[in-house]
C-alpha cells in the first residue's frame, strides 16, 4: 500500500501527552476560577454563516478568515470568540436574563502567515458579563479580580495587571484641544511601551500634526502614572468625560481593594488604550513581568454596544480574552512547564507476574474504585521492558503481584521517586498510595 | 446600520447555559473515569492535510467532509477521531511508549444533509489502546469495562453492551463454507435487530446466494444467545479462527467478571458484527434498554492496523467512540436531563442594600474563598427584579446585606428551595450554606 507522510499542518498546536495534560489542568483551572465569579460555560459553534462571523466587516482579520466549500451556505470558521457572544445573545435575548456572565474556552481559526509562535488553530478563554441597557461599574472592578485569580490559578505569580479608562483618555484629549481622530491617535499611544517618550511625541507631531506643547503635555500625563490620581486630579472640573472616567477608576481601585486583590498585581497606567475603537470605558492589558517581550498574555475592556450588527438593543458588556495557546507556547518556550508526577498517565503500574491474571484484575478494580488511576501491564514483554515502561511514563508507583504475594494477600510497591521497595498487606499498602497520591495531587504545581 | 438577523447553522448544537452545565459535567465525568483507566488526553487539530483527513478513502463519509479555501493545501475538517490518532501515533512513533492510551473528547464535521437529530458538528468522545506489533486480549476486555463506569458516571442505569468476536463470525462462515464476502455478509447481519430472522434469512438467500440451510444455520448460530458459549462449544474443533475467537470472548467474560462489572450490563451477543471491515477481534455495541430505536450509542472494536496508510508499522489497537452531542440530544429529547440546583451559574446572589457595596464586596471574596460561587447584584433595579433573577437562575441561596446586617455583622439568607429566610452572625450562615451545597454537589445527578 502506497505510504502518505504522516504530518501535522504548520502553525496548529499539537502537544505531546505529558504537555497536553497540563494544558488540560490549566483549562479546567480556569473553569474554576470563571465559575467562582459565577460564569456560566457556552460552547458555541465553530463554523457560522460567513455573513454572521464577518458582520463586523473590514481589516486584516476578515483576510485571515478560513471560508467554506459546502452546500450553497457561505460558511465560515470564527476568528475570535466575541462575535459569536453577540449572536448568542441578540438570537436567544428573550430566554438570557441579564446581566448575563458567560465564558468560553474553545478554538479559534485565523489564516495567519506561519511563524515561529503564532498559531492559525488557538485556544482563546473569554469571559463577558453583557447588560441589558445598563452596566454597573462593579463589573468592570470584578474583571481585573477574575484576571489575577485565573493567573494564579495556573500558577503564574509575576504578571501585571494594567487598567486604564478610556473616558480619561478622551478627556485629555479634549482637554488640550487634540483635534486628531482618538483612534489614530491612541493606535500610537499604544506604542508607547515598544518606542519611549521621545518617539512617541516625535510621531505625535509629525505624523498627526499636534502642537509640541499639546504632545509633550499629553506624553507626560501618559507617562506619569507612579500616583495616578494626583495627575488626575491636576484636570479635575475641566471635562466632563474626563471626570466621569477618574471616578470610574477610582470606583475600580477601591472595588479591588476591597475584594482583596494585592495592589503588586495591578496598576492604573493611563498609557494603556487597546488598539480598537470599540472599548469605552475601562480597559486591561496583562503582561508577565520577566517577559513584557511577549506582550500582553490576556486583554479586553468596557464595550458600550456588543450586538449592534445584530439588534438596536444597547447591550454595553465587559469582558477579556486569554490566549491560552499562545501562553501555554511561551510558558514552554520559556521552560516555565512542571514536568513533575501529575503529567503521567497512571498513578500506579500493575505488573502481573503470574499467567493467570483474575488477580491482577481485582486489585486494579479495587485501586480504580479508591480513585487510583491503573493501568494493568498485560503485554508479554521482558520485565526490564515493563519497569522502564513506568519510567517513561512518569507514573510514580509499581505494583508487582506473584504467586508469593497472591498467596500472603500481600503486594510489592516500588516508590519510583525513591526506589524503595516493600511488601506488605494489600490493603495497608494501597491506602499508602491514596496518601501519597493524594498529597502530590495537593502541591502540584503547573509551573516551575 | 444594517442589521443582520442573527441565527446558528442548522445541525449545529447550541445549547443553553443551563444544558451547556450538564453538557461539560458530563464531559468532565467521562474524562476522570477515562483518566481512572490510564488513558491520556489528547488534542489533535480540527483541520488537517486533506491527503491524511481522506487517507482511508472512499464511501458515503468522504462526500461529507468539509473542505477549505486558504492558500495553496487543500484543507479539510475531521470528519471523526480515528484518523487524528493514527497520524499521531505514526508521527510521533518515536516519542511514545506503547501500549498507548488516548482519549480525545472534540468536535468532528460532517455535511450531512440536514434532518432533525443528526448533526454536522458534533462531539465524539474516543478511547484507544494501540499495541506496537501487539496487544494483549486483556485491553478487549477493559473497553466494556470502561464503558460500564462512563455511562454510570453520566447517570445512565439501563444500558447493555452487546459483546461479539469478529473471529468467532468469519470462523463460523468458514465453517458454514458460505463463500459471499464477509463484509456483504456482515452488513447484511448487522440488520438482524431492525429486521428480524425471517428477512434476514431471505436477504441472505436472495441476495447473497446462500444455500437455503447455510442461511439458516448461520441465522440460528447468531440469534442463539442466551447461552452463547453452549452454541459456541458445539463448533469447538473445526475452525482454527472459531475457536481462538471463542477463546478470547471467554477471557473477555472472565476479565469483566473480574473487574466487577455486573452482568446485568453486558451481553455475548453473535449477531453483533459492526459494519466496518476495518473490525478484527471483539466488537462492542451499547444501546438504551428502554430506548432500542435510537441505535447504538457507543461501539467500536479491536482492529489490527491503525495506521497502514501512514506506516508499515503494524498497530493493533482496540477503541470505542461515543457519540455525545447525538446521545445528550436524546437524553433531551427524552427529557431525561435533570433540572436540579447544578444548572446554576451561582451558588449565591448576593444583593448589597446599601449605596456602599464595600462590605458586600468583601463578603463575596470571603464566600469565594470559601469555594461558593457567588454574583454581586449590583444593577439599579426594583428589589423584585434582583430576587426573580435568582429565581431565573435557580440560584439556590440569596444574601442580603443591609446597614442593619452590616453594624451587627450579620448576613440575612434566603433558600430560595424552601423560602426560609434567616438573619444571624455572616460566619455562621455562610458555613451553613457551604455545607447546603456541599451535600447538594455530592448528590447531584446529571440524569433524572
Amino acid at each position: 500500500m502506497k505510504k502518505i507522510k504522516p504530518r501535522t499542518l504548520s502553525g496548529f498546536m499539537e502537544l505531546s501527552p505529558s504537555k497536553q495534560v497540563i494544558f488540560d489542568a490549566m483549562v479546567q483551572n480556569l473553569r474554576e476560577t470563571f465559575a467562582l465569579y459565577s460564569f456560566t460555560p457556552l460552547d458555541t459553534p465553530l463554523m457560522e454563516a460567513a455573513e454572521i462571523l464577518l458582520a463586523k466587516g473590514g481589516g486584516e482579520t476578515e483576510k485571515q478568515v478560513y471560508t467554506l466549500n459546502k452546500g450553497d451556505t457561505d460558511l465560515a470558521l470564527r476568528y475570535e470568540l466575541t462575535t459569536s457572544l453577540a449572536k448568542y445573545v441578540a438570537l436567544y435575548y428573550n430566554d438570557l436574563t441579564f446581566p448575563f456572565r458567560r465564558y468560553e474556552i474553545g478554538k479559534v481559526y485565523r489564516g495567519e502567515r506561519s511563524q515561529r509562535g503564532r498559531f492559525r488553530e488557538f485556544y482563546q478563554a473569554d469571559i463577558d458579563i453583557i447588560g441589558d441597557g445598563s452596566l454597573d461599574i462593579l463589573n468592570e472592578a470584578e474583571i481585573p479580580a477574575v484576571i489575577y485569580h485565573s493567573f494564579m490559578s495556573l500558577g503564574l505569580k509575576d504578571f501585571i495587571i494594567r487598567i486604564n479608562n478610556r473616558k480619561v483618555l478622551s478627556g485629555i484629549f479634549e482637554i488640550l484641544r487634540i483635534k486628531s481622530s482618538i483612534a489614530d491617535v491612541l493606535r500610537i499611544v499604544d506604542k508607547l511601551g515598544k518606542i519611549g517618550v521621545k518617539k512617541l511625541t516625535a510621531l505625535l507631531t509629525n505624523d498627526l500634526k499636534l502642537q509640541k506643547e499639546q504632545a509633550g503635555e499629553l506624553v507626560s500625563f501618559l507617562t506619569f502614572s507612579e500616583e495616578p490620581f494626583d495627575v488626575l486630579n491636576k484636570y479635575k472640573g475641566q471635562n466632563e468625560l474626563f471626570d466621569e472616567g477618574t471616578r470610574e477608576l477610582q470606583a475600580v481601585q477601591n472595588h479591588l481593594t476591597a475584594l482583596g486583590i494585592p495592589s503588586t498585581h495591578y496598576k492604573i497606567d493611563l498609557s494603556i488604550a487597546r488598539g480598537l475603537d470599540y472599548y469605552t470605558g475601562t480597559v486591561y492589558e496583562t503582561y508577565l513581568v520577566d517577559h513584557p517581550e511577549v506582550g500582553a498574555i490576556c486583554s479586553g475592556g468596557r464595550y458600550d454596544n456588543l450586538a449592534d450588527f445584530f439588534t438596536d438593543r444597547k447591550m454595553p458588556g465587559v469582558g477579556i480574552s486569554i490566549g491560552l495557546t499562545r501562553l501555554f507556547y511561551i510558558l514552554q518556550e520559556q521552560d516555565l512547564l512542571s514536568n513533575s508526577y501529575l503529567v503521567s498517565p497512571a498513578d500506579v503500574l500493575l505488573i502481573p507476574m503470574t499467567d493467570d491474571l483474575s488477580h491482577a484484575v481485582k486489585l486494579a478494580a479495587l485501586m480504580r474504585e479508591m480513585k487510583l488511576r491503573v493501568q494493568i501491564y498485560s503485554e508479554s514483554k521482558k520485565f526490564k521492558v515493563k519497569v522502564s515502561y513506568a519510567d517513561k511514563h512518569n507514573i510514580p508507583f509499581v505494583v508487582f503481584l506473584g504467586e508469593d504475594e497472591i498467596k500472603s494477600n500481600n503486594i510489592t510497591v516500588k516508590n519510583m521517586v525513591t526506589g524503595e521497595q516493600t511488601t506488605a498487606s494489600a490493603a495497608m499498602l494501597t491506602a499508602g498510595i491514596v496518601d501519597k497520591i493524594t498529597a502530590l495531587r495537593k502541591n502540584m504545581s503547573l509551573i516551575k
